[in-house]
């Protein structure tokens, strides 16, 4: 690949994060994307197709970069507290992947497969791998099964970014208003939930 | 107020909590409502005014229905599992009302006020205070500050509801893919997160 087409596609979808993140896969634009990214519209459709493969892409591109930052190995496993507070930080950086999956949360269908699902799927599959072997060798709770404290995992962290007027409303007053505070929380809150 | 007029009224929030879920409050279109209502829409302008207070009349709705079909006293804030399983039930019975928070947690920013803070803020409050019964009686636990525990006890609850395609992915294979199972889930965590 040609470095300037390697440079373009990394601009279009740096500006289709930040579309999609903004207004949702049934809200974003094309061509407010193309605009973004200082491109013409038309190599969106050259290089990626249509804006649900495109939407695809950037799915692709959050997770690969997700999991290559923070990685879960099984021996990590046994401490998902500590997990936990590195994919906050992670998110606090990346603000855009937990958007993304909250639209589509609200724009599929209960039963619609969505995106790239089954490459999805493999990755969360590895995660809750990962959290066997720990349930294994004892660093894990075995009182619930793997893909629950992995669910659970995600919901925690999740929340503060996605629903902020909630922790706004319920936290006032509260000593964890702060980022600071709400990773230390958060890192308890998992411990206490998934160790052994 | 006559009959027709509480009649009229109750018709037009049924059917707007229907839209603002189904759309989001940005999405959502006040000649639809009226529509579904089978309600003239001069109707929504004179009794509720523009379309963020409808919305707000709705979640006023929504929080004083849920507070009061699945209350939280001092006593029961002692077993938050418990609670945490007739929320998730609600929530099966009235699917609206946590997509109405996922909405309007990613169309505000982080420090615009939403509709009714004020007042959510107390509901919210009421909510801290019983878990702060509950640790000062030493049957919750006394490790995590009272409005972190509400969190994650609104958090772990909600994530089946917002991210249906997150769970769907997740707990492929596992026993958690029926609705009687994810309760089970839900309560064992809420315990091991929240007991003393």
């Amino acid at each position: 690949m040609a470095w300037d087409t390697a440079r373009t596609k990394h601009l279009l979808l740096e500006a289709a994060v930040e579309e999609f993140a903004e207004h949702g896969p049934q809200g974003a634009r094309v061509a407010r994307i193309a605009t973004r990214a200082g491109v013409n519209k038309e190599r969106i459709y050259q290089y990626f197709g249509n804006k649900d493969q495109l939407f695809t892409a950037v799915l692709e591109a959050e997770l690969a970069n997700l999991a290559t930052v923070v990685p879960l190995t099984g021996e990590q496993a046994g401490d998902l507290g500590d997990y936990a507070g590195r994919v906050m930080d992670y998110h606090r950086q990346h603000p855009h992947f937990l958007r993304l999956l909250a639209w589509e949360g609200l724009q599929s269908g209960e039963q619609d497969p969505v995106v790239a699902e089954s490459l999805r799927a493999r990755h969360y599959a590895d995660k809750v791998a990962a959290i066997t072997l720990a349930q294994q060798a004892g660093t894990a709770t075995g009182e619930v099964d793997a893909a629950v404290l992995m669910y659970a995992v995600i919901a925690l962290t999740a929340a503060w970014f996605t629903m902020p007027q909630l922790v706004r409303m319920l936290v006032t007053g509260s000593s964890a208003d702060d980022p600071d505070m709400q990773r230390d929380a958060l890192v308890t809150l998992v411990r206490r939930l998934t160790s052994a």
